[in-house]
């Protein structure tokens, strides 16, 4: 740290790598809904009446496509707001990227459990994997506040604020989950319409 | 919308972002494709006539595949009339993705039941989704034009009469599968030379 | 045709996209390797030769990798010879990408059949996907050439007759894969050290 | 290579591609963890325990992805001390890509079957996999420091020693693997600390 740091000027393939990791990751969330398995004699309305019950991997995919879609729109304005990167926003960013691309596999145990005695745990480890994708991204931002890699005057205040209430709702919803696992997914979602509509 | 809205001038995040979405949804249908599982002491007679036998999936795979191209071309297109973007597009933008996205799991649908019994729901179901796909497409053309972020001149009314079109054949053929599968999908395909060789 | 056609200059987004099917189909193609599944006494010896008796697994990934990139590697040179793109080029480069976004799957069937009776019929299959990897490349080339979007004086005489030779010899390859796959398959890896070694 | 070589200035189009192999990799490896299946009455304690049991396909998750991440930033670095590309170069980094396309693989084995007798065979795999990442990277090295497509001046000394270093280490942990498993996987994650806290 005392050694003097080398600043990239160049965020273009940081930004290329991320939005690669960002658009795989949310694309690979269809790959876990299964289509069903009927014998070949069903009916359309068996068909349909099947591909109905498979809603709990729907709203999964829905949820985690739009979790991840607003991560992706917030980095994308975060990174409009850095002078350059170094060694520890790389590293700090493959965490947040980390963080993003172990989402399809929280959500397939959400979408497979959702409906049985253990909707609990599922919705629990779900919500916890939201919690680690904001401490990705507040880690990112330390890191870049502390590294001296924002411009001037964007002190972000909305950012931090969104990302401190974001992490005090999804850490709420890992432990509303064992009270009903509906409501911790509702808290989850919860944050979005704000983060849509207000203007940032 | 009485605050200041902020337009970015920069497209290019949201175009590699959306191309990446495009690119991943695009090549993933392959993965829906099951190799068939013959005793190993088939012979050759007996693989060529069971990877003849999923020709519904290479159909599937086809329709899809240019289906999310003739998309990709258009936004492509509709982008480089765009000054900008805002909050709002990029959330508009971000529920057209998630359409694209989710089209491999209609596709493997269609591919598996098109054969039996379930075919009309298969390819309703098939249908439906282009239907969602194109309404994507025209949220994201309303909030650009609502939002001022067209360049002046670019009216794009072929680009409306081409989504309005869709819009309407696409919703037929939600309805025609309950009285021909085959004649649904013929007409999820019929708009392909129009859009493709119609000089715009 | 008669009606004035439009040239778009940039590229830029044509060759992301282009480049993100590339990169997926490329990579994808490892999915199609299965872990061996052995009860859960064995040991590293019994682990050690079942994966080894997945090299035909291997070899249609090494191949269909190398195959793939050799197409990027002509496809990127080929682009620094174009002043732009038009409608009908977007098109043909999308029946180009569907050719290579298909790969995964003829690559599992050569894997899976290679060593049973099967093999002929796997290893035609395989080379007639090169063939039609070939022929959308042709496509491509054709259509540039007569849309006027090449540069003046890259007329890329070696990459006609590569491409040329190559639609010879993978079709050489579909007939001999009757008397020998080995030779087939031989035969598709032939030219690679020509592209590869020979400046061009 | 006595025939005047043809230097491309442009290395975007290789970026972009080499990015979007490293970002689909890296992703790929999540799918590759396999949801637990449990019967519908199972509870949330039995779910827990089934995911906490998953460890290994965790932990083989986190090593593949951040030896892929430590891969792709100083593949970043490096290409930022090229002056342009040639015909090996786009070869040597072919070959780069290949052995980071694969890792999902040796991922797969190593997760099934660490907590198995065969775990010897399966940490040997796995190590002998990133020996292969690592000759990958010596080989691009080679190739531009032998073509003339490096800056001068960027001799990147400590490029080489990391790599050399990387190469005795991971082709120790082969070794090791025979003798302790778990000390093997260690050795494979001894050199991240020094690459990402060490200022390049």
């Amino acid at each position: 740290m005392s050694a003097p740091r080398k600043i990239h000027q160049s965020l273009t393939r940081l930004e290329a790598f991320s939005d690669g990791v960002f658009a795989i990751a949310i694309t690979l969330l269809v790959i876990e809904i299964k289509v069903p398995h009927l014998d070949h004699e069903s009916t359309s309305t068996e068909l349909l009446t099947a591909l109905l019950a498979l809603w709990p991997s729907y709203l999964g995919f829905a949820i985690s496509f739009f979790a991840i879609l607003v991560v992706w729109i917030n980095h994308h304005r975060f990174f409009q707001s850095l002078i350059g990167s170094d060694c520890r926003l790389l590293v700090a960013n493959g965490f947040l990227l980390f963080t993003v691309s172990a989402m399809p596999f929280p959500t397939a145990v959400l979408a497979d459990y959702l409906t049985t005695p253990a909707a609990s745990a599922a919705s629990a480890v779900y919500a916890g994997s939201l919690v680690m994708l904001n401490l990705g991204f507040i880690l990112v931002w330390r890191i870049a506040h502390s590294g001296g890699l924002l411009k001037e005057g964007s002190i972000n205040r909305r950012l931090i604020f969104s990302l401190g209430l974001g992490f005090v709702v999804y850490l709420a919803a890992v432990f509303v989950a064992f009270i009903s696992p509906y409501l911790s997914l509702a808290l989850c979602m919860i944050l979005w319409p704000y983060w849509a509509l207000v203007e940032r």
